[in-house]
């Protein structure tokens, strides 16, 4: 039977340390998150941040639009809070409504308060190894392991998924911890033949208990990103019940990287506030 | 027996179509390159563009600055060729001595003439997938497989090398090219094992020979990107002599992704040039 790794636990205690940092500023910390329409995940998900946020004491701030707000306006709020020297951080839920052009509305985020390290310029620093702004769901997988004592250099990592969010910017985080690194996809001809060779099996594409035990060598350590809802029940990407048979360690949904996401965005949102250029 | 990729007549093929082109400007396309020192390696590459940008009619610029250049007089160089606008595209050769801040320099290039594709900005564009300059190594690796017509989706891309220069921006291209990439280097503990399975395999390490026949599945594609000097000769990272016995399709050293990095980059200047935006 394998460890199973408690994301929820781990976030809490990275919460206590954001909220003791916090407790010593005058000036609190403050995100503002810009939303585009409703989406009931998208609802739940903001819902999940703001109720974090208000735990530590980071002041959140809710910016909601129609559905057919004009990109420009969107762009302009955006531009509002750049120049607003009492927000640190701010993030575009995603995904944006399909008419929207998602790479100009994230772009025209300052790249000193992209607290989800979505602009070029942050995504080239990362890849350049330069200090920066990372997003926050392979943050999350990063310090899970580590808090964990998971070696990575000279482990074979292998991901499932290649979105911007989790699987890219992963590769580069599990590169520059000298891990050898495959990344497969939807268009991978031989997933289980990649997937058994993982030490360090991520998988994050949104497909319900699509990694099964036959997928999984003995003893490997999965880590679970997919947040599925199954019949009204959330589940992973992984087929929980049979793999945590084989791997040494997993990650459970819910529970595991979900409430690590949101503790990287805390982590990324204090970075934005202790970074403060100077004004005036 | 495999197919010698031929980079070098295919190089000649794109020159002829670049000098077509070059003709019909009225002001001829011009890159300016950056030289700190001097490295009997940099200057055989600075003599082998020069040699290619008058064979197309490139104009071409050497700016050559001292050993021991304060790195402010080099940054005020580029600031002024940035604003330059007979100045298409510049390019630093690197390395720069060790003292010099690479990525400081390299940034203050400006991205629309950034034709070696280094800048954070163009490096996070590409990653993001957006149309922008890619370094020409990793462009001339794909343009070669693009010419003898190997298909790369769904097929498995090992990478041996993680460098910002060739290794992590092709991994990018081949990601785009729907191939599964696995990256290898230095800290890789299994190394043969990873090459063996490869359907294409890139080397460029600068490991003379390092990929032995026994590292290579029968019927791969072999791209050899390393180009060492051994006893006054070059050669490349993979043993030719053994491997083209297994390998379906190889690149020599010399003649192979060397001289399609140099045409790679008559078509970055060329890009710049057609992008410019218009002054005035």
């Amino acid at each position: 039977m394998s460890t199973i790794m408690d994301g929820e636990a781990l976030s809490l205690k990275i919460q206590e340390e954001m909220k003791h940092k916090v407790k010593n500023c005058m000036i609190r910390p403050s995100v503002a998150v810009i939303q585009v329409g409703s989406d009931p995940a998208s609802d739940s998900y903001i819902k999940r941040k703001e109720k974090a946020c208000n735990a530590v004491g980071v002041y959140f701030r809710h910016c909601k639009f129609e559905e057919d707000t004009p990109e420009l306006t969107i762009i302009n709020k955006i531009k509002e809070l750049n120049n607003d020297e009492y927000v640190n951080g701010i993030l575009v839920q995603l995904p944006l409504p399909a008419r929207y052009n998602e790479k100009r509305i994230l772009n025209s985020i300052s790249n000193s308060k992209d607290v989800d390290g979505l602009t070029d310029i942050n995504t080239g620093r990362m890849i350049n190894g330069r200090k920066t702004l990372v997003p926050c769901t392979p943050l999350g997988v990063m310090r899970i392991l580590k808090e964990y004592e998971i070696p990575i250099e000279g482990k074979h990592v292998v991901i499932v998924g290649r979105s911007k969010l989790v699987g890219r910017p992963l590769m580069t985080l599990m590169l520059q911890e000298n891990a050898t690194v495959t990344i497969c996809h939807s268009k991978t001809s031989n997933l289980k033949e990649m997937t058994k060779q993982a030490d360090i099996l991520v998988c994050a594409v949104g497909n319900p208990k699509m990694i099964t035990a036959d997928m999984v060598k003995e003893g490997a350590v999965v880590i679970d990103v997919g947040i599925n809802r199954v019949d009204n029940k959330l589940c992973g990407d992984v087929d929980f019940a049979a793999v945590s048979k084989k791997a040494s360690f997993i990650t459970p949904v819910p529970k595991g990287i979900g409430p690590m996401t949101v503790a990287m965005l805390l982590e990324n949102i204090i970075t934005c506030y202790e970074n403060k250029p100077v004004t005036k």
